[in-house]
């Protein structure tokens, strides 16, 4: 049997190849839409992609699967279960629907379906065996969203996301199901799941990319609560918010999904920018000169975690950035099923520019405690509660383009997250949003709390 | 002023970037359809290209001029000339047509409009007056295919492989006139052809990239001989027979391109391998084992050379080899404007596999001498001019699919070129008609001449 | 907790990289030279490599340990352990020497000392907690060379490759002792073993990259024979040929080791080649033409695993190949110690040629049935055993150079392998030893077996 | 023959590859010591570098020269001419001297000689003609540092960074008899100079690499002087300073230079800092947050245009930024001849830190306009002669570790350049010499010039 592991660090999303060598077979689990890569490992083995199968109707990226049919001429494997709202569409004839108690068979490599809902209504995960290399028994799981590393996946997304009442609380319930009933299987299997550190599925992932079941039972908190009602109440408490994206993913995975395009980006002029600007450029280079009103989400391996917030996929949007860094981002976007990028304005010809205020930790207290001053809060709720300054408005900086920002427009507006990042971001859709005097307190609250 | 040339070494093809660092704008001049270069050179100087021009309808790749429109917006400048067969069809609305005198303007910089035909009718060549450095007299000449470091444009493409009766011959007939009309032009011009060494637009290109008028008037034969008629025979003698791509793109330059899209290629299965199959490893591998009557053209950076003689635009090919490969060809074939590549079959997974007979020169010799074998030459028809074996046939390489062999398909076949190359691609080409037991001599008529 | 691991195709060799992000410390565990992807990837995380451990000393593949100190500064751990015969020498003043019981801490994760010998009389095993996590438990073990995925590491390469007589015994009674011990240890333990498939160290790597104990005590032939002979016998036989730089490894391992240095090769001319030469072609086109003596090892994924038999570390080498391959292949062969490369003569100018004789099998077997021609098996020992020919001698392609071969050079010499790619390397080696007239079966006995 | 010529963007440096296809020879002209790029161009072409010459002793980086017959044995051409100082010192036996009327012949290229003294006293000129080509007339020359576009060497690099009186006077003279003696070659002639645009070896270098020699006549200021007292005032004046660093190179260059070795950096812990310590980030992101007295030069393609003013060879220095800066930053100062560099700090592990004040221009003109505060103008001496604040002073931001600084150390210090990039580099160079309160003029003079 052959294994392998991608973990795309943009999404913190792991996609698995495994194949019989005997057969020359290979399956792709999970898989995003970018196939290259998985491509190029199975040839370097001698194997062929001819299954892909899904652990469930991802929330947060566009799913590769229908691309691994559609290209490779792969057979696909999705779940049947969950009631009639999560039942994938537009699927090829060929596709196999699977229940519990279903195999995969992929040359001498057995996958067994167990179903195991919770995150989301169909979730199912993979046991493997690999009766080619001469076991009865199992070697691992693939749990996707239900099982993480220390976690378990969040019940909530649709509600949340998708605004579909209800399912927070029936997805808790199923999830204390599933973690009962996987206390049964044995304690040596491998955990493989869906995502690592750095995902909004889950509110504690650890940055470990395998676990095994035995461990997870000794540490993961799940598995530690016996009583159902505790257990929902710690899944559903304090999950950070999901980006809006998700409902639009959920939509497009179930439903269909367009065949990945060339993504590069060419060059507009200042004229052409859109409604929406996206500015790539370091947080300090974009405080020092920007557009007004552009959005600042700097190129990094963070970057799909931000943007999903800001896109609207009815609307073009334009970036502000090199033609290496546009492309990337473009890269990014398409992964989360956006591909209205109309261009980008490269940094050099950026005109009319004003730059952000900024002010040091000790000299904003001294202001603060001389006067009380319009100060904005633009992390999460969740984090407000643990702790934050008095007087604040909270408004978490993704919503800051639609949700009401209590304060006057004319005054002089402080704005803080926990470390300036998220803060920097703010600082763009503020300006959108015609707050004429924004002033970032630099290192946020990270440095102000305990001295205030 | 800022200028950059750059190279496609496939193609033997040249564009060049000039640039206004004063306005920041930029022409490209005979722009291939992949960009991305381009726009990062001119990136790299603060430079936008907001021009792009081209010296006349080109016959062996795919134009980029019209992606240069739809993709940086930029104003396109083309030949008005050479007569109603030579209009280019479906421009932009705010296409600017070229006559003689006419002048483009980037930025402090200006292109004047020389008329230059003979390679083609509507062939025109632009004279660079570098005004924002403060200079009255022009620096250079872009002249396309009119006149090459050594050489000048060859009149025949449109007669041999669009079968335009008679533009030969009124072709050779222009170019006199141009080489003419060139001589008034100072000598310390420099020349930038649109082709170097490799290319099939003329038959004796030098490697040096860049002349100057004075030194082409001492060397370039063309500037030596000043009988129209002598010139004339000069010029169409022994010139290569053009691929048969040729046509097609002087077509689709003409009247329209489409965009071009994602090139990548996937992998299939043995059982999908189209009628036409390129295999694209080294020849050795291929003739050790491959599958028959597929085509060996290995991926070098000859590759476009050779495989534009077996292109059918109307039918879909697949490839034998690695992914690396088959993009690459792919690739390379989209220069040609050719997009009908259906995948690429891993080099592993051949199966039923025949091997190539070789035989080394001596041991052919022998044979030779016993016996009067079947043997197929099958270089160009002027090399074979310039000598041959006794009782030997020829047929060019790139027609093996279509023309008549004038040989018992049963009898043993001994094939050769000059130097092994484009036998070793005919291989294929002659099992896929039929032919049973072909013979490759080894190294060609190049270790023959002089010894039989 | 942070955790990677990283695989070295050449040498199907394992790292791993251990940081805790609380106080940003990390430590690698059985480095390569090559420290480059090591750092990036702990910069990645925000860590510092400051600590470095061994499981043993080495004898596939030069140690990187000492680099790590060098470079970063690194606090170096290896083992105390195995008799006065295997200790450390020349190492830095502040290392720590390891004895059972012993444990490291790295941040808020520890790492206890397990005394695992048997592979070599040193090796010792590290169990991981991951304490910042909060956990109490371990979370697996790193077992060097002791356990791998499907089989424990052989204890035969001193004697073998050392001469160290009596050694192979002694170990496989220290390996059954340690699989023992290691049955007391929790199922759920991770294994991050020292090899994967590929490997010289172990006869039957399995090629997923991680397993859990309680798998491998289910599945590990290891762990299914209680009685120390039979375990003992199953062990040490069949073990394939180590190669003969191993013992090289081993001492420079031990002793010491120069620091890594460029390793760029630069072209040389034809009268430069040095009296070991490897041409780097693909099989096929070394066949069709090579300089006569030269040793064929393709630059492949393997290039390792078959130069280190060729390798003589007192004595200087060319290669035949592009700068590519041949940067490469410098590159592979500093990673096991060899820094004598004195260039290498581009393709293109390779002169005098010789090619080889290839036959087909049918054409073989032909032969075979009428005549007794003399035929050479140089597959290992074991294969051999397996079955063979009649009326052939095997000599290792890798010893072809040294040993005795009971052939007329004189005669026709018939030579194969398995599968025709250790032949292919025969060649040169045997026209090297003066073999006249050699031929190579080219699919080898795989093609043969059932049909003589 | 074959012709191809290699732009170094950080130094703006020009080097040349001619080659014979008849004879497989090549020549390199004026290499840097990196010589991959060389290497592979003639491997590509099926060209051998044996012979490289060099048309003078460069000042502003380290010369490969050497290089290329240690690492490819080819043979070396230099200059006889110039003076007993001008010698160069320890080269291979087989070294040719070369003076006016010698002839390189490579192949069937041949260069000759001439004698161009001017920007140093021993330069030459190569005048190539392509005999195999079958030209009897030259093709172009390779000027080195006497002829730019545009422009003419500077002579006074030598008074100026070495130190060496009366140089200037007599260079200048010199370089007015060398373009004297240039107008008799004809002006067909390519020019090919050893620098373009970025220079610091002439004053107003085009952004066009290749001109003729009729071109230059007619539009090179240099040309159209013909009164010689004139020409050397017009050549002497307002030339930048250079680089302290050029005197070192002279020295290595002429004497001899150690072999290039691996350049990689490896990260050092804070408490490694040397005193002299280069930040890496871009400006705004060190004026956010850096380490007090360190110097920010960013990591760009002018990286080396301003390092070598602060790079002391006797003494070690460390980075501050990425792994992948400090190695490309390490690897521009080798080609400078500095490899002292002893790691970098990751930014993230940064600690202490201070930010930078900024002033807008707008505050700033409100300040200057009430009060007369410090300002520092660290432009060249040049600049400030064309236009400069009044109640100024400058210093070259280059010398301000070095030179005395007229202000008290205690008051706020106003810093400025021409657009903030040179300010920017000043800031912690201005801390190091301890002035407290140092505010940087954001735009710089180019903002304030006509408004103050």
């Amino acid at each position: 049997m052959y294994f392998k592991s991608f973990f795309d660090k943009p999404l913190a999303q792991m996609a698995y190849l495994v194949g019989c060598q005997q057969t020359g077979e290979a399956i792709i689990i999970d898989p995003l839409r970018e196939l290259d890569e998985y491509i190029k490992a199975a040839e370097d083995e001698g194997l062929r992609i001819t299954h892909a199968a899904e652990t469930h109707i991802h929330a947060d990226f566009a799913s590769g699967l229908r691309d691994v049919h559609r290209k490779l001429g792969a057979k696909l494997y999705v779940s049947d279960l969950g009631g009639d709202d999560w039942k994938y569409q537009n699927m090829p004839d060929d596709t196999v629907y699977l229940t519990e108690g279903d195999t995969i068979e992929v040359g001498n490599v057995t996958l067994d379906v167990i179903f195991t809902p919770g995150h989301t209504p169909e979730s199912i995960s993979f046991l493997l065996t690999d009766k080619g290399g001469g076991s009865s028994v199992p070697m691992g799981i693939f749990t996707g969203d239900f099982l993480f590393v220390g976690d378990v996946g969040r019940p909530d997304l649709l509600e949340e996301a998708a605004k579909m009442e209800g399912t927070t609380d029936s997805g808790a319930k199923d999830m204390f199901k599933s973690v009962q009933k996987s206390k049964d299987l044995p304690d040596y299997l491998q955990i493989w799941p869906g995502h690592g550190a750095g995902s909004a599925c889950g509110k504690s992932l650890g940055a470990v990319p395998v676990s095994t079941l035995g461990y997870e039972k000794k540490n993961n908190w799940a598995y530690q609560i016996e009583d159902e009602q505790a257990f929902k109440k710690e899944l559903t408490t304090d999950q950070p918010e999901p980006p809006t994206y998700f409902s639009h993913m959920k939509k497009i995975n179930k439903e269909n999904i367009p065949l990945a395009k060339d993504t590069r980006v060419y060059p507009i002029a200042s004229s052409q920018l859109t409604d929406l600007v996206i500015d790539l450029r370091p947080k300090e280079v974009f405080q020092s000169a920007h557009v007004k009103g552009t959005i600042n989400i700097p190129m990094t391996d963070t970057f799909s975690s931000y943007v999903g917030w800001f896109v609207n996929y009815e609307e073009d949007l334009t970036f502000i950035g090199s033609k290496e860094d546009a492309d990337e981002a473009a890269k990014q976007l398409q992964q989360i099923g956006y591909d209205r990028v109309k261009g980008y304005l490269p940094a050099e010809e950026i005109e009319d520019t004003v730059s952000s205020l900024t002010i040091e930790t000790d000299e904003f207290i001294e202001i603060y405690k001389k006067k009380s001053p319009d100060i904005l809060d633009v992390r999460s709720k969740s984090e407000w509660d643990e702790g934050h300054l008095d007087n604040t408005e909270q408004v978490l900086f993704g919503k800051l383009l639609e949700e009401d920002i209590p304060f006057d427009a004319e005054e002089p507006l402080f704005v803080h997250c926990e470390t300036g990042v998220r803060s920097g971001i703010a600082l763009g859709a503020l300006e959108k949003r015609g707050f004429k005097h924004v002033i970032n307190i630099k290192d946020g609250y990270e440095a102000l709390r305990g001295r205030i």
